[in-house]
């Protein structure tokens, strides 16, 4: 493993906890292929994602930046016309950036038609697709409401499932996310059902069929290429095909990570989650029992087709020359902290796995080895510029390059607490609690030890100490003893919100080539007389008056 | 006057200070016309800049958002593509919007470029002049230095000039903006040539000249329109035609608003600005006693030809029907607080006038009132949205509508406090503290009594108690006795600095719709067994399984 870096394979997983891998410690699932990466190259144990929902999150690792700064804070929020993503900058480095599988990204239409932008332009569908290039694009979410579809698009999975004789309008919902019982479909949205096998061959199953795709790109692109391979597993529906669906029960799952302290006397927002439907019916031992088995399988299922990906990469020589990245765009509760779903800001829904191989030879030193430093999903969109040979441009990417951390180097001036962010407004939580869709919005600053977590609205705010209550049952936020803890975290957070986050059209080398600028271009300002400037910069020409235009002539 | 508002006349002056007015208390100049104006409006005594210098605070009138938002955070800072003006609001309800004169904009080329805008398309046009269709433009300032000219566009009051017979290459600079001295051209630039008479007729100076394409502009539009009247003056260079050029003297000028206290232990970053060059030069009274009554001139040269445009709007009737706003970006030191130019919080700088006439009968009541309310220069696009029949969209427009101000109401949740930026890294301020780009910048919370001035980059802040204090002499910054005060202000200022700026793609209405909607398209959460569901919203189409997949046929 000497070569420089030619590619960068993005890998995405939905929904994956941290912990539910055999290098990030689980006690039962074994993740042989996670594992395999991990030990080529740097697992990162402090990695954080800049919002627990699928889109926010997402928005935040394809620009390198802020929900707050680009805008898109929750599921369906487009992402506003002229926000530049990994894809611009990659391509102005000569490295494409393909998309195979999810995004969450809506187009922002109304900006678009506002500009003119051509929907069926390379610009036009580059702007819809958050800077992809589409290899294939889907987003794994084809139910169907009262009030119709969630995703208009269509889903090409679903298409092929239908090529391959699932019948009916809709065998994504119907076969490959429901069971069958008594010779009728169980949808797996019902998670009485998540135990049982899919009505779905597993080879013709969501992820081997994306990871179908993945090898078609591989065998056909040559590159330079950034390739965002972004599966939908192990997000819900919770219902795996055989034989993950039986690979493993009750006596696989782990004791909730919950305490009634955390429902005594609980921060009101808290609550309103904790309380929701979601949350009552992980409180349920019995639902966890149903989905966190299907859970584990399906994620067993992602290590066994990722083992395919790396053998592939491996055969062709391409591991030699790739870059590899391995994490998730947010965690997911199954029952810890009374709660189901992400949506908070507890390690299992805001922290991320984090896996990174770097071929080159400066990655040498670190390989096998596990970082803590305080990393966030923006950083990767850093990492990328650098890997493609470019200068970070501060003005648009608010992450951190991991670069260094990859050739075991740790920078001095690194930053001192990851923000994470959610705006809950069009929540029941939101309608609950009778929060404005200003107020309902929450912020994480967490340093490594200490974990604000903030509210709009007038609410107090939660703290946790992770060092003596690493499981986050004791809320501290109205402890008088940590009033300083909690004065310094809100100085950290509040710099970080008076941050520059738009000032996207000037880089840090404009600025500074602006100094004094004005001046040589004839702006003389506190110039009394010819003594008080540089006679060079006296406005040229400046001579005898060829005329005298204020007297008459 | 009981007309409907069927126009808009958006009048600035560039750096006119809020009190060099008659109706603004100055105790030697007249400015009847202004006058005018106020008895038939309502003056706000309390309005505040969202930036003290020209183009950032431009363009924070023109989209209705803070500097934070826009990104726009100095002159010559492109705004950036995308951001919507009250150009692109006031044209989705029919109404046109016009630019007559300055702006100060800087077109996003590279943002244009890579949204592939066509220049040349009226899109194009419209997003490189923030939005304003083009009556005339006219930044009034064409100096040259060393490295050539500061505005690389060509100045139509040049070409006009020379059409009339001004010789060189430049007459703006050598004849509108110089005077004469031994036959010699006297260039304005100098401050020891302020006294004299510009050599340039009175009524081929810039601001007669602008007044006649306002005239033909209302000779030849009809509306409904809202046009942007924005003039240079009374901005420097400091030299005026005769005979404005005489009409004020030494003696009408007043003593500096300044006390040796504020130079004792001074803020160091005030301190850098005050024996600064411009700071400097306007430490000798000679400078100010030059300077003044050309200032002076120059408003009042304004004034008379305001008078012009007012007699033609009665002449046609139009007064009935046209709103009328006069305001100017900026104030001007001149000397005050040891200081010249803009660039800080003083009032005389950040404070500006803003004389609003509303011609509808709902605002008889108000006629020739003043108005204390706390108002920002974002709230005129919200107000001329709701002039022109529209709901202010608050996702975009972060500024509060007049009308019910101008209609003798009191919006119970007003803001605060006004909010002001400045960010200095170009300055040779920030390179005198050795500042970096992020922390050279300065944030203004005032309240209408104490006005907090926060710096990043590890200063104390400044505090001033303007009911004790209305000179702003006193720094209680390092007061402890004030430390409530500056805790109290530094929430409201974090608060702001955490609010949603660019959530612009959905706006209130939208999230409200959006609750509940992802159940209701099949996205079913928490949801265990059939017991947890209404019927309804139970997945479609579930019947018999036309095949079973999990088994081999």
């Amino acid at each position: 493993m000497t070569g420089k870096i030619r590619n960068i394979l993005f890998v995405m997983y939905d929904q994956l906890r941290f912990d539910y891998l055999g290098c990030g410690g689980h006690p039962h699932l074994k993740t042989p292929n996670f594992d395999r990466v991990a030990a080529m190259g740097v697992r990162f144990s402090n990695a954080y994602c800049q919002s627990p929902i699928c889109g926010s999150s997402r928005m935040s690792f394809y620009t390198g930046r802020y929900v707050q700064s680009h805008g898109s804070e929750w599921n369906g929020f487009p992402l506003r016309v002229g926000e530049k993503t990994m894809g611009d900058h990659l391509r102005e480095l000569g490295m494409q950036c393909w998309l195979i599988g999810k995004t969450h990204m809506r187009a922002d239409t109304e900006g678009m038609q506002r500009l003119g932008i051509a929907p069926d332009s390379v610009i036009g569908v580059r702007t819809a697709e958050c800077g992809f290039d589409i290899w294939v694009r889907d987003d794994g979410m084809v139910p169907e409401g009262t009030d119709g579809s969630y995703d208009g698009r269509v889903s090409p999975y679903n298409e092929w499932l239908k090529t391959r004789g699932y019948p009916g309008p809709n065998p994504w919902a119907h076969y490959a996310n429901s069971g069958i019982e008594d010779g009728r479909i169980a949808p797996g949205w019902l998670m009485r059902h998540a135990g049982r096998q899919a009505n779905v061959r597993e080879e013709e199953s969501e992820t081997p069929w994306l990871t179908d795709r993945a090898l078609e790109f591989l065998h056909e692109q040559n590159g330079p290429w950034c390739a965002h391979l972004s599966y939908i597993k192990p997000h819900w529906p919770y219902i795996a095909p055989a034989p993950y669906h039986a690979m493993y029960g009750p006596n696989h799952v782990p004791a909730a990570r919950r305490h009634e302290r955390e429902l005594a006397d609980a921060h009101p927002v808290f609550a309103a989650f904790a309380q929701g439907q979601i949350g009552r019916s992980f409180h349920s031992d019995e639902t966890r029992r149903k989905v966190i088995p299907a859970y584990m399988g399906l994620i067993k299922q992602c290590d066994d087709h990722l083992g395919r990906v790396l053998d592939r990469l491996e055969a062709t020589g391409a591991m030699d020359d790739t870059m590899i990245v391995l994490t998730s765009d947010h965690g997911d509760y199954l029952g810890d902290h009374w709660m189901g779903e992400k949506m908070f800001f507890h390690e299992c829904s805001v922290k991320i796995p984090l896996i990174v191989y770097d071929p080159s030879v400066e990655a040498d030193a670190t390989r096998g080895t596990v970082c803590d430093a305080l990393v966030e999903s923006i950083d990767l969109a850093a990492t990328f510029v650098e890997v493609a040979g470019g200068e970070v441009p501060t003005h648009w990417i608010e992450g951190r390059s991991l670069q260094p951390r990859l050739h075991g180097e740790a920078p001095q001036d690194w930053r001192q607490v990851a923000i994470s962010e959610y705006n809950y407004s069009v929540t029941p939580a939101a309608a609950k609690l009778r929060v404005s869709d200003e107020d309902a919005r929450l912020f994480m600053a967490f340093d490594g030890r200490w974990k604000l977590i903030h509210f709009e609205g007038g609410f107090r705010p939660m703290l946790f100490d992770l060092e003596s209550d690493p499981d986050e049952f004791t809320d501290l936020g109205k402890s008088p003893d940590h009033a300083d803890q909690i004065a310094r975290l809100y100085r950290h957070l509040n710099a970080w919100a008076r941050r520059q986050s738009q000032r996207v059209t000037r880089s840090a080398a404009d600025l500074a080539a602006m100094r004094g600028k004005s001046r040589r271009r004839g702006i003389l300002l506190g110039v009394y007389g010819e003594g008080d400037i540089d006679e060079e910069l006296l406005v040229k020409d400046v001579g005898r008056a060829e005329r005298d235009f204020t007297r008459e002539e």
